[in-house]
């Protein structure tokens, strides 16, 4: 069975798909599209149609699941439940707080219109998420901790360049080693913002801008730097696109727990993520649950889905009889 | 709901489980059933029965699920699929080479009798089985390396003791640093066996035995240590039981793949668990399975599953709504 794509958004995200469809054998990419002019678009894959988003309901019979590949602050909480009519789609929603009201849009639309949907798909969430559940269920008796990084945060380096001053910035969140070896001692502790992650910074500057009050900024901006060990190092802006193009990340979601008649007997379950490019890796999680989720929608399966929904067999091109043979 | 819990085979699984189903509060455990002779046996609970092997079948509608907790070699090949018959059935299967063959015998009863059977819960097979399923569908493009241990080897040490002259003996299987720092690395490393793991022996002679003799049987012995790098350790019966009485285990599963349109993102998602008791947490993978498969019965899903089939929500006593809040 081959898998028709859409790719809704062609930024970061977008590309990473387009390679990862491109990869999968049973996958087939029909078309991508752009809120920009689709003629002015070049996209990597030679004979993909690029399309205007506004003639995305043109293409309905011609998509077995579209991919959104928005933002989470705006696009997907309007795009994803309006695309969910016409198309069986999933998308990488990641703010956290606000993926019930996402799921209940979503579901609404996709169930009225006998699609399968699936949200948050991704590392985290997505995979990290996975990961908390299973350890959960298999250690109730424990305790959860998750780092990121060393990694590219896109937002902070967002919110350094909005200083007065600033010409291009990047910024890493980095986990604390000591607070990582201590939560792999079992001890269980408890750690403060401090103590997980430090944020390093790297900062080209405009000409005269006044280095002194730019780190004072960063070091004191509420919510974003103020509760970390923040470095802040200025550099060149060749150095910048030298040596910090790239969009790594990563991170450990570790779970601490204890069985036994007396909870004698301690158990350390961790999972980890070393990335070379972040939405490259979320756009290989989406990728494998859009075969999962064309599959459940031939059974006839409809609305909203998580990862956590999904049996991991469907993620995969493999039979079950070979799965069992080969990977159990 | 309750689930309903019998325990067939009370040995160090038995009395993990027997710990897990008592921790949890949807579980009750119903009776435990024996070989021996039921008066004899003395089990941790307090006011639950235990029953002989002989009348499990008067339990056919006391029970929900029969958890067996026997060995792999002999004791599964035979009870799972006789006993899914009866009830339904989980067990924690470990031959790898013959889970075709014992699926096949299983599914057959459990269909034929409306049950629902899942092999081969535990943690490999189990969750290290998850995560290679897991890795090698987000990252196609890749390579796979599973490292066990520092543990004890069971096998391995029952194989010393068979050796003439030895009273005694523990063998730990240790990963090897150097091969795990370069699959890290994401270089893709061909690895021998004795470049992945070295074998760690703990023996105690009998008076008058030849130490030289046994340290060239052990590591000359095909299969178990010939292809190792070998050390054994001569310790007193007292030192041993100090030192090496637990039954620690674990392992990594690591799998190191690229993405982009030439394969230039490398990316390393690693799985590792730290036990110190390799028996209790088996027993707390299959209880977290033991609820799911009661669940999947209701809803009237029968024949035998694997870990592979289930999605990960069956795993918690928790709502898809609070799962969704809590720890998407």
């Amino acid at each position: 069975m081959t898998t028709r794509v859409g790719i809704f958004g062609y930024g970061n995200l977008g590309r990473g798909i387009e390679c990862a469809v491109n990869a999968a054998a049973d996958m087939e990419l029909v078309a991508v599209f752009t809120r920009r002019d689709p003629k002015a678009l070049k996209i990597a894959t030679a004979g993909v149609t690029v399309a205007s988003v506004n003639d995305v309901a043109s293409y309905k019979d011609k998509i077995d699941v579209m991919i959104l590949c928005g933002g989470s602050a705006t696009d997907l909480p309007k795009q994803t439940p309006e695309l969910a009519k016409l198309f069986n789609v999933i998308d990488s929603f990641d703010t956290h707080a606000k993926i019930p009201e996402h799921f209940k849009n979503v579901d609404e639309n996709a169930k009225a219109n006998s699609h399968i949907a699936l949200i948050s798909a991704g590392w985290d969430p997505g995979m990290f998420s996975l990961n908390r559940l299973y350890a959960n269920c298999v250690l109730p008796n424990g305790k959860d901790y998750t780092f990121w990084g060393k990694g590219v945060s896109q937002g902070h380096s967002d919110a350094i360049r909005r200083i007065k001053g600033v010409k291009d910035a990047r910024q890493y969140t980095c986990p604390v080693q000591a607070a990582l070896d201590a939560v792999r001692s079992g001890s269980n502790p408890e750690l403060t913002t401090r103590q997980k992650h430090t944020r390093l910074c790297y900062v080209v500057l405009e000409d005269g801008a006044d280095a002194a009050y730019v780190e004072n900024e960063i070091k004191t901006m509420p919510n974003y730097f103020a509760d970390y060990d923040t470095t802040v190092n200025f550099i060149s802006q060749e150095e910048l696109n030298k040596n910090h193009a790239g969009i790594p990340h990563g991170g450990f979601v570790i779970r601490s727990g204890a069985t036994g008649v007396n909870n004698e007997h301690k158990h350390i379950i961790e999972y980890s993520l070393k990335l070379d490019s972040n939405p490259e890796f979320t756009a290989s999680v989406i990728v494998a649950y859009t075969r999962a989720i064309a599959r459940l929608h031939k059974e006839g399966v409809n609305g909203c889905k998580t990862v956590f929904d999904i049996a991991p067999a469907y993620l995969s091109p493999l039979s079950g009889e070979e799965l069992r043979k080969n990977m159990l």
